[in-house]
């Protein structure tokens, strides 16, 4: 069966979109994302749209509700070389990818993913903290 | 025109061949790769094979073809993620990929890459300190 393959580079995953995609793959790639970020304990991931010549609503729905899934499961998405005419296109058809976060490259989303993963982290350490704290005055 | 993606992380290039390769699709993608290799100056390059169901003699002189001309650019070539029904079918047909190096998935591909260039890195320091030191003896 047809799937998109899911790279994972340390404690991101990777996900290179190349072909068409329909409503079985799509789905396909859906459930072998979240098992992914399940069993993996992935912090983001990172979807490669630079083959892509078209992004149209479809795949813009897609992106988002890949993006709200990883979310529910306390992983960021990231979604990276979208070519300039893509951009040009999606502007001037009016669709906004809500809710997604973009960047130039892998490495730059690598880099964003970091930032934002060690951000959460140190919130995350920080409500700690501050639980303890509470937890010492009662 | 069709093509797949090549993607940078640090110091090597990554390929994910998802589509089947057919003999212009194989040309364009030895061009674009050579000419990444001689833009970014890679040292490595990563092909994941793991959405293959099939490698046959053309993929195996593909991924030879792509190694050598890597190699003459200076970067090394692995080859990652054979799914386990390709090893075997690849074994059973007497298909050797010879000249082509492997590992199991993207991590273990990159930190034999690591390996590999921190070695030859070596190797060329210890050559250029030889020849200082025959310079000095002249």
């Amino acid at each position: 069966m047809e799937r998109i393959p899911i790279l994972q580079m340390g404690e991101f995953l990777l996900v290179t979109i190349q072909v068409d995609m329909h409503d079985r793959l799509a789905m396909t790639l859906q459930d072998d994302l979240t098992n992914r970020i399940s069993q993996t304990n992935a912090s983001g991931v990172l979807i490669d749209i630079s083959a892509l010549d078209i992004v149209d609503s479809f795949i813009g729905r897609i992106l988002g509700n890949i993006a709200k899934m990883s979310q529910v499961m306390d992983a960021e998405t990231v979604v990276v070389g979208m070519q300039p005419a893509v951009a040009i296109t999606l502007v001037e058809l009016g669709l906004s990818l809500t809710g997604i976060r973009t960047a130039l490259n892998v490495e730059k989303g690598m880099a964003l993913l970091q930032a934002t993963v060690g951000k959460a982290a140190n919130a995350q350490f920080i409500a700690t903290e501050w639980d303890l704290e509470d937890d010492a005055e009662d």
